[in-house]
């Protein structure tokens, strides 16, 4: 029998090549923190789980790694236990939207879960390699044999503000419908994805407006979203849904807030979507009893790992909402998690959202590939990637090299000031 | 590696020893049916289960377990789909309460989810033992080392009607005030329980007051449960709720039907526990956000097995509900089944109810057995339980015999009819 006893955790911090998106935050910088989570078992066997790099993720994951030594890595359950015993500075969670401000509330429970994630995903993979099983079958089976994905589109600029180190990218800029259409039949050709998110509220809505009926024009009958991250106000937000609600499949977070959500849904005659004002278990309630959402963007690093993102599709599943599936920046890793619990997620009829193809750079030897929009869930045992340790030690470098030290923390404001030093951060509604 | 192919299923339609125990339907039946299902894999492992036995169940077992040979013991999500195209008789589920009338509603899914049940805790039973892993390992991992059941009183004739073949106990008769404190104390002597449930809806609310107030006398400050299955009406579920409030730690479905009992739960000043108004997936959302109950009292049987448990405590947790866990008649593996899936549930806060006392026979090698109320959730591969063939064979041979044909369908009803012929069911609500 193995020996399932974890010996070793390691923590890897690490700088990613991100390309000049933009969002009504303000933008990518040329670098996103990441944090790679490798956990050892007494047989040698390595799990691996990624999730949020920041300081304030760090400085949990720290303690609580020290804590998971000696554990079985099945005791799922129980990563919760030692979560709930891992304090959070106050000073990280005194504000109700969090630093990035395009996820919702910050509280400490969803700090912590945000870091549960890696580990949780990390403790999958080493147990299924362990007994020789992929996630998927820990997580009960595949209801599917691959998952369907979109095409994340956005605004973008051609490259970084200048002066700024950064890698180089062949998109191209994309700052009104002519360039958005080009992007998205770029993702087409390159992956074929068949549904499309274009990633708004950068631009005044009629702009936006416009670029989503160029794309509807571009894609017949194809699935469209537009996500404004909050950025309207509800009459704003009904404007762009009486206009849109013919091309769209939902509108995404429209308005800031369950109240005002609420309100939009109740008038839309569109679904709306949310990966907002829904991020917490705490927030279900309200939102599920008010209508108002339609669809919920789960997100394993932040509810807290696959086993949770399926208890929430089950919640969902009761109250008659939808799921769909959420994405930040994010490596091979979690595409292949993302990958793993969509197969087994039977109310998932929507393409899940992934920022992947924006990856240039990854830590895995091979990188998952798209076929006609679709990763295939791997049968092979754990997640079923591998970890390239030259790749993680180039990135740590980085991570470690004081020239890039301010961009530890993501800061899509302070990433557009380099640019406009005017930039201030929007006060919402912005239109 | 292990072989997960499911070669072979079987099933053993057995009746069990029940004693003459009331409810507010009639009398228990001097023996109830189960099925027994082992699940067996192309490496020679059994896995078993247990669930209801009567001819509908029956009915859809069979064809259940031709669909299962060929596919993988881990494929739990599968389970489902394989029952959703499993069709149902209608004329199983044409009436809104069931037989026993002590369960809720009867519907298609319902009746499928009670057979996916025992199959799924067999998969997870042969899974365990194939990996080496206990099946609370396979639910993420236990977080309590043994889990706490209440007694469960029942009102109780000495034996069954004469003429009527039966086995003979002794915990003699429990008709009164006296009996029902007797029995507890017994209860309470041979195995250590610390909590009471008394199934009433028996006799007048007036003599179940009485009953629960020299419980109250007999064992102060211990938690007290009252159960009369929906026999009452909404004024007589409030004015039972006034005489016994601070002494109960719940009433358990005092009315019938969500509405009613949001009626009660609104003034009641006692938390409702429901194992008849919210019995599936699909009655939750009415019942929560009225507010009719406050503990669900989950059964893996009937809400489709150990991992729809978790989801089911899951969504109470999001929504502030209490779990706890009913019971009918059910032999050691449901018992073990139940202890899993119980250490795992983390808003676990009262005592669980099982039957088991109550059963005479079972079906396993040795007995689990009860310490001070608890029983020890089992680390040894799969459920830790070991079925007798001779056991199960002797069984098998009394559901054949012709002589008990009649008793191959449990009615209660049908069973107090033997002892007064002028019985009927009583309309509800009774009082």
């Amino acid at each position: 029998m193995t020996d399932l006893t974890i010996t070793d955790v390691r923590l890897t911090p690490i700088l990613v090549a991100d390309p000049p998106l933009l969002n009504t935050q303000g933008l990518h910088q040329p670098y996103t923190p990441r944090l790679i989570i490798e956990v050892v078992t007494a047989d040698g066997i390595t799990g691996v789980g990624e999730t949020y790099g920041d300081a304030k993720y760090l400085e949990l994951a720290r303690p609580f790694a020290e804590r998971l030594a000696g554990r079985q890595v099945s005791d799922l359950n129980g990563l919760f236990t030692i979560a709930d015993s891992v304090s959070v500075d106050a000073s990280r969670v005194d504000h109700q939207v969090d630093v990035g401000g395009l996820r919702g509330i910050q509280s400490a429970d969803k700090l912590r879960l945000s870091v549960v994630s890696g580990f949780e995903v990390a403790c999958l993979d080493a147990l299924g390699k362990a007994l020789g099983l992929p996630v998927h079958a820990l997580l009960g089976g595949k209801l599917r044999d691959s998952v369907e994905y979109s095409a994340y589109l956005f605004y973008k600029n051609a490259e970084h503000p200048p002066g700024v180190p950064g890698e180089r990218d062949d998109w191209g800029a994309a700052l009104a419908p002519a360039g958005v259409v080009a992007q998205a039949r770029l993702f087409h050709e390159r992956y074929g994805f068949e549904s499309f998110k274009l990633k708004g509220g950068c631009f005044p809505p009629d702009e936006e407006i416009a670029a989503v009926r160029a794309l509807a024009e571009a894609f017949p009958g194809k699935p469209l979203r537009l996500d404004p991250n909050g950025a309207w106000s509800v009459e704003t937000s009904l404007r762009v849904a009486a206009e849109l609600k013919d091309v769209l499949e939902y509108l995404e977070d429209p308005a800031l807030g369950t109240p005002a959500m609420a309100e939009v849904a109740a008038r839309a005659g569109v679904p709306l979507a949310t990966n907002m004002c829904v991020t917490t278990f705490a927030e279900i309630p309200e939102a599920f009893t008010t209508g108002a959402v339609q669809v919920v963007l789960s997100d394993h690093h932040y509810w807290g790992g696959l086993r949770n993102t399926q208890q929430l599709a089950a919640i969902c599943r009761t109250f008659g909402v939808g799921v769909s599936m959420h994405s930040n920046t994010h490596l091979g890793i979690s595409l292949a998690a993302m990958t793993h619990v969509a197969a087994t997620v039977p109310n998932l009829h929507h393409a899940c959202d992934s920022h992947y193809p924006w990856q240039s750079e990854d830590v895995l030897t091979e990188r998952l590939t798209f076929d006609a929009g679709h990763v295939t869930v791997s049968d092979a045992p754990g997640l079923g990637v591998t970890l390239d340790p030259d790749k993680v030690a180039r990135l740590h470098r980085r991570w470690l090299d004081p020239a890039y030290a301010h961009l530890r923390d993501r800061d899509d404001g302070a990433a557009m000031r380099v640019l406009d030093p005017a930039w201030v951060t929007p006060a919402v509604p912005r239109w």
